[in-house]
């Protein structure tokens, strides 16, 4: 039932914790950006998707959401609340009102997260009773029938684990000189779809097992469109520059070649066709809608700062595991300098758009 | 419902975090030897007056316990494991199996509680789904009728907050030169049993409410025979050796004066007549069950050292949050060089005995 053992798999790599400047908490905006993306899409689809009769399969009048990979705040608060005022305008609507429910969210990441600042920085005035729940989402976490909405934001593309076909020096899909699935390679490709398609179906039998019958699984995660390699993107562009700082410091001779050549990231972004194939073959969910939209980065003062924050704020945790702590300061130094230094000719080159990607589920009810 | 503001009331005090030589998790021998000394009272308890009728109040066949006060481990998982261990011995001679029961269980504790350290040292191999709960215990943290059994151990002497006129210099209760209720002053002895039946009250009808009806509260805590002064026992003699250095220190010119005289533990131990009264007072329970015990202590090596760090472990963050950071390593090195030379007079007197109180009450049903 455990499912998580510090020494065995699956790894995790938290997002930096703390409320610092280098904090996840202070470098989330493109994330927080998804989360206000989708908030009108989340509240439409629960007025029009959600079934109050699910209160049935709870101890009272206990309604329970949970977040899978919430981080530390404030995006999941937001997320989670938004959530509350569509189902508590859907329950003053409802013709039959149910008396009095409360509200139970569930905060849910690795149990190396930072969960102490998450706890610490929990609305005062929320209207929900908050507990933390630790370990992968790759598994089960709860009891069967237990929630009635899950709900999951700019986390699904962590894999398990790096496939490991991409770091053994003997096989095809050996990653030699890239850190992620830059698209561009077949057999790469290949190796990190299979991982892909190993962790969605664990999630999904997990997330269907734990939902009550008629409960709802939310969705945003980046993907890409058909055809567009990940290296064509933004992002991609950027996570490609960061391994290139870690070949220069191997030929430099301030990291092995053989710690840069088995370090490889552990996500995968679908194409939106790849993920609903995946939901259906699975087969224990409905899909009940599915939006595309771009983040809304207007808002957003990008600088070379900024986007070396951001990334870091996220990957700190991976490489620090990978090449040790000390490491970490230096090789985001360094990734600082080779950013300024690129940053024109990364503007000047055409970039792909990821896709994020919105999908309301309904857990199937047993037949 | 969010009933914890860092800003406001009530005030929390973390145990000692993460698992160093100066930690709770490495200094909690004596609330273990509690926690052993209850198993089997545990056990027995569960056996004879659980009704797992009550199981009709989960969403399924799920069972949750939740252990407020929890702090870091071992203990709270040890506490949890035998519980389970009963519910589940229960469950096997039941004439009408359920099938495949789930276990849920909520770790409780203030919001400044490390609960990432309790996270990280789960064990890899328990049976149940675990889940962490930030908020004080004198106010409500669950959803109405949630949780089929109860536990609070070595946590319930924790008062919400000192009460006022303990601080006050114009009150008759003004406790000048001690930091705790000696048991010696009538007024300072009213002053923290008003405190103690306004908290008692809080928790009672918190946790009647959570509880589902026939649920189980099950509670160890310290107690003082009737008659007994809490400074006439070994512990009690010990914090107000803790006291004496504050004051010394005052003397000393190290702090202000006024300063410990405004500082008194928020602590107070009823005698086993008056808890029981609280509990008749409150009347949401019946009480099934109590014993009174001795801590096994036989097991435990008590050196100077042992001593001071038992109550470094839990009270340096009292001291901390009050006298600053900085302060608490001085305190508590004068506090063992103290206690090396008084180590002899304090043994040589006779010490009363603090006797544990094992208590087990029931949920009434409703009418």
């Amino acid at each position: 039932m455990a499912n998580e053992d510090a020494n065995v798999l699956p790894k995790s790599y938290p997002m930096v914790g703390a409320d610092g400047p280098l904090s996840y908490t202070k470098n989330s905006q493109i994330q927080r950006g998804v989360v206000d993306g989708a908030n009108e899409l989340v509240s439409e689809a629960i007025s029009e998707k959600l079934d109050m009769k699910i209160l049935q399969f709870g101890t009272s009048n206990d309604f329970r959401i949970a977040d899978f990979g919430c981080s530390v705040g404030p995006n999941t608060f937001i997320a989670m609340e938004n959530i509350i005022d569509a189902v508590e305008k859907k329950l003053n609507n409802a013709e039959h009102q149910p008396s009095a429910v409360e509200f139970q969210v569930f905060f849910n990441d690795h149990s190396n997260n930072d969960f102490n600042t998450l706890f610490r920085t929990l609305p005062p005035s929320r209207k929900y009773f908050a507990a933390g729940v630790p370990g992968s989402f790759h598994g089960r976490l709860f009891p069967k029938s237990f929630l009635h909405i899950s709900h999951s934001s700019s986390a699904l593309h962590w894999l398990s684990k790096v496939p490991e076909e991409i770091v053994n020096r003997k096989s095809p899909a050996w990653n030699k000189g890239n850190i992620q699935c830059t698209g561009f390679v077949k057999e790469v490709v290949e190796a990190y779809f299979g991982q892909f398609k190993i962790d969605m179906e664990s999630f999904l039998n997990a997330r269907a097992e734990e939902l009550v019958p008629g409960g709802l699984l939310i969705i945003l995660r980046s993907t890409l469109p058909n055809g567009v390699h990940f290296s064509n993107t933004f992002k991609g562009k950027l996570y490609d520059l960061l391994g290139s700082c870690l070949n220069d410091m191997a030929k430099m001779g301030l990291i092995s070649e053989e710690k840069v050549d088995s370090f490889n990231f552990p996500i995968y972004y679908p194409s939106p066709e790849e993920f609903e194939a995946v939901i259906q073959r699975n087969g224990k969910f409905t899909i009940e809608k599915t939006s595309l939209f771009i983040i809304p980065m207007k808002d957003i003062a990008v600088s070379i700062q900024f986007g070396v924050s951001q990334v870091r704020a996220v990957y700190e945790g991976v490489i620090q595991q990978h090449f040790g702590n000390e490491l970490a300061d230096q090789v985001f130094n360094y990734f600082n300098t080779k950013f300024e230094e690129n940053i024109f000719t990364i503007l000047e080159e055409k970039c792909d758009n990821r896709v994020e990607l919105f999908m309301v589920l309904k857990r199937k009810c047993l037949a």
